[in-house]
């Protein structure tokens, strides 16, 4: 591919047109980066999306899409379980690969996925949005700077109440599409990436245990799309076992000694998407809830506690790039993956003029589902396991 | 023009560069309309914007733009004393268009336009999207289905701080550029829409005290752009005496009898941009903050008080309609603007099929400008003025 | 009376046994005051209350009381239209005297107790509680200290929801038993003395508009007390018109040229007792609700805004002075309570030793009247009156 | 005793005159019980006491205390490692005997305590305080109701700042003076029985990771009490080795298979004393946070969520019994004590009339240390322990 200087003469398709693909669509469109193809599991899905987002060209297959040398980036947005081949396709395809979360359904596939990255000599990212909340960004940057001190403790979790009721159901549910671990790798995997970037200490050791409140739900004859239950009601159901789990806690230990806990639920009603971090450091503390995501709680000792609203003016120069809009004009979900993809396609443009990437890489995705694993042996034997 | 029936069919063009520009340009993207042109004051900006922002066509002159027959439609966001000139100019040329607030710099104008518009046989809105936020639909649609009971009572208003200092310098803050009311017409004027969209109730009188809390300001030499003051320390400035007002207070009568008081200020630390209302009814209150405008309090006499997220799956079908993600995925400010554009170009696409216009109508923006008058009148006067 | 060294040598007595006067029974214990006597409309009511109480003593009538040499001071939580007669006669008969809000009712009468408090040689005190909240005097602290800056703007007011209904009933809506003025007296008159007591700044004209939501009221057939209306339905009510209002905005103008609005609402579902405000000063801004008495808001332009808890250990030393409890270990209502009784009964104390008196005096209580008196004006005349 | 109809003819006296016995004394007055006898370690300290508080008797020893007739009960707010002591000593002197918190220093302590109690024929209870808060007892009636169905997961916990630099210095840190365990045992307790108490489910197992902050700490030469390290700066220090831990995460299972965690720290800057908890069930959710008492979230899926104001007309009859002020009356934290004093002096006048008691026992004080022995051996083995 020719050098290119800015966002509007790249191309991109999205793979899968579920919950989670027309975000991105969305979000590239707001960064002015084309979406030229769009690729479902059948072509009518393909071509309904395609009409419906209003994208040009529609694959029959992955191949064909991987064969058009127009697209320089493709975002995979498909179950979980198609990611390692997806993902590999993509990269040996020499296309610019940005992978939902997560990277894939084991670590043997995410480890070979990292390697396969570091070959290809394109950009690969897993979209860890939430890192892209100006404030969590903020987080980082006073730990970096040592505002907040030596970290002791972080408490917190990620909290929601869309599979609240047996009737929820939803493929995330069963362990042969989305895993044998649900919670904690649909939402858990996002809190532990966040606090590992905020804090800059791996996590080295976890204790787990997780719970499946519903041990059978009801499955709708006919496909249910994620978030879409609570407002249809189907007309028939078959029970269905369930062996993922729809909450539970996990205990951690970090490299620098701090200790942490997690806490991870479907089934608590009223928190509709609610990841929470508390931090304490010896020189600060801070809170975030990702359902009130403009303020930063700062906790101090012997002056009064601050909130910081997310206002450029009053930001750290790593968060301030992050946003784009004034203090009080209040950015949100959409606006983390608008910053994420700002970053990924910056370094795209920019090449190795752009230093080390920032944004989350394929070795991220891969950490974190070695640790998904430790915390299912953990949970299984229930006791502590290490990360080697 | 001929029958279009996806968004992305249409073509948009945008006057105007500075804060709010590019915030048209982005939204308009996001839902899939083109942006195809742009103009500013200068062929340079005009330019320099399209090449930042990527957009194709750079127009010499309004005359330029008016004439590109591909052109559907055209978003105003210059300066207020452009408003009539450029609306005037759209109308006539049979474009499409959305300006924004004020409509215009005196009842005058905005009564012409408000002739010209029913006569164009285009759809003319003006900008006033907070209406968008979900659950200020949401809180409307309350008032509506009776849910409020009789309205009694309503108090609030906006407030910022970006104007807090003397050194904080706009072309807003001066009457010859941006109207003898500054406060009142930039912020109250919003406030003032929302809650007549909100109650469906006309204030009918209004008595009001306004107050210059700098009389004078340091403007920079060379120009300053809305919101940029609080970042850049000018190197040198001139003092330059200030008539319009920082901050004020007005009380309100609404048609049914009901009162409200609403209070402006640029000037109260801390406040970034905080529009706040609190509705009392007969049956329910409401209270939002828009710095908060993913929560809609709902206040009960002898139940507990209700905190209700902005979810699809628990608004009424109007609040629905105007948001996109699932509760819990926080909106926020962008996504106001990208719920008036779906609105405005939704109007566009169906023309009469559509029914009548939702979005605010150029007679919205003419009641604003009434509405400001009577209230610089009653503040000359200190007295209560009535709207005939 | 002799010399006494601590609170518990002293003795005091209360007049009036409803909604209040229980309370200053309850605050005068805790603080080890002995409540050695109690009076009310008839001997039976004071027996019962007696009994209830615990307090030895019933009276027969005031002259009883009065002539009773141990009694050092009185507490007068009676109707309003008693205050005036009785507080007259307690200082007549040289006892410190401590009377609930409004002082009179009318400025006549106030002003001729003000006199009387001058010459009677004790201590004589309005019992405007709220100004005791340690982050209101936190508040005051910061104005005096010039940490606020130069005062600017005050918003707020004081809501509730006790009389919403039409089927609420209270003495205090007949004009002929609380006064012309109800909404304002009641509560208003709070949220006023204790904005000037804060800022230090007399109001100098009002322009009011208050508003009668329910002209007629049930009564019911038998008496009822202060915010019990809530939870008893009576068998038999009769209509009353109502001239009293439930609700009113008042712009306010103080003496160094700030601006000022109240409003005052005992008709506001979901608002049980909620006295805000918000002050804008020149370096920052400070917010307070009473129904979260533990935090003071303090909004700041170019850093990140404070929550201030109230915390001995991060308060002024005034503040400091009028709480009891580590930060975190919550006070409230009853606390202020506590703390404006320390504050008299250690200037009963210590005399003349104590200095200048800070509690609030009959001199605060008459400015108020003469406010409400000015409100009132203001309301008839639809126009802005002076104080002179 | 002769039986006693009124609170006032009651005669309670206090042992411990540092942070908490003041607050039992305060307590005891606003209800009516006369505090009439004081004892501290030392006789000068003793008639300290007694003259800053007022309170007429001195004892010399446990011995007079007990030996003095006319004392109805006792309460002993002494350092931990007295407890077993003198509740043991209460008990045989058949005084009735309420005993701050833990009730001894190991499990066979108080199983002894408990034995003793139950033949002795007084009331016994432990001042678990925080149940007494009135929107935890609408969260157990809510529980009991059946309105939050069946229990899925509690988590939150008890953090604090005022141990949060290695110069706080309190004899809690010393395993030798407040017990092998601190945080745990001095908060973390508070928060385990209030959250069985709430729940009514036992906790069956634990898997505890606590962590010592600071290894050593500095003891200033000579004594401080509780709470005031934040405000006095020691002259000299000597530096002690600290084995109790200043913050934990304990992993919890409920008989019920309901799963929790709970976090305990005192080194988390901002938090001044808050505990925390959410409460997920299956029809609804409920979160409180103490250090906002008057609020009560009540989460749910399909409705809007709700908050519950501490109102006696909203609340349900047991917790409308536990407050005393009308709805926005904020009450805190010596409320809790004023109510959980009158649940325990209510029982000593009716006897066997008051039925069961409802005030926290000392079977309840044991199984809060077997439960604490259980979290130690836990952190110890870093494993689950189960409770037998």
């Amino acid at each position: 591919m020719a050098s290119k200087a800015y966002l509007h003469e790249l191309k991109a398709a999205v793979i899968g047109t579920g919950f989670i693909g027309p975000i991105h669509v969305e979000a590239l469109r707001r960064i002015g980066v084309p979406v030229v193809g769009i690729l479902d599991a059948t072509v009518e899905q393909s071509e309904m999306a395609a009409t419906q987002l209003g994208i040009p060209r529609v694959y029959k297959d992955l191949n064909e899409l991987l064969d058009d040398d127009e697209i320089d980036s493709v975002h995979i947005a498909t179950p979980n379980r198609f990611h390692f081949e997806h993902a590999s396709a993509c990269l040996k395809a020499g296309k610019h690969t940005l992978c939902e979360k997560p990277l894939a359904m084991n670590s043997d596939e995410s480890a070979k996925l990292v390697a396969l990255a570091e070959s290809a000599g394109v950009c690969a990212g897993v979209n860890y949005n939430l890192r892209y909340y100006p404030l969590c960004v903020e987080s980082a940057d006073r730990v970096r700077k040592g505002r907040v001190g030596a970290l002791h403790h972080v408490s917190g979790g990620y909290v929601q109440d869309w599979l609240f009721k047996e009737t929820d159901f939803n493929w995330r549910v069963l362990a042969s599409e989305g895993g044998e671990l649900r919670a904690v790798a649909d939402i858990g995997t996002h809190w532990l990436d966040l606090i590992q970037f905020i804090t800059g200490q791996e996590i080295v050791s976890v204790c787990a245990d997780l719970h499946t409140v519903f041990p059978t739900r009801q499955r709708p004859i006919g496909a249910t799309e994620t978030f879409s239950g609570k407002q249809i009601t189907p007309d028939n159901t078959e029970s269905v076992a369930i062996d993922t789990e729809d909450a539970g806690n996990v205990m951690l230990r970090f490299e620098n000694g701090a200790r942490g806990v997690m806490t991870v639920s479907q089934v608590t009603a009223g928190r509709k998407n609610c990841l929470r971090f508390e931090l304490a450091g010896s020189k600060q503390a801070l809170a975030f809830n990702s359902e009130s995501p403009n303020e930063l709680w700062i906790g101090h000792r012997d002056e009064p506690n601050e909130v910081l609203i997310r206002d450029p003016a009053l930001m750290s120069t790593p968060a301030s790039n992050v946003t784009s809009y004034p203090g009080g004009h209040n950015e949100g979900f959409p606006d983390a993956f608008k910053q994420i993809f700002l970053d990924f396609y910056g370094q795209i443009l920019l090449g190795e003029d752009a230093g080390e990437a920032t944004f989350p890489s394929f070795a991220d995705g891969h950490r974190e589902i070695v640790l998904c694993e430790a915390i299912l042996e953990s949970h299984r034997k229930q006791a502590w396991v290490s990360l080697s």
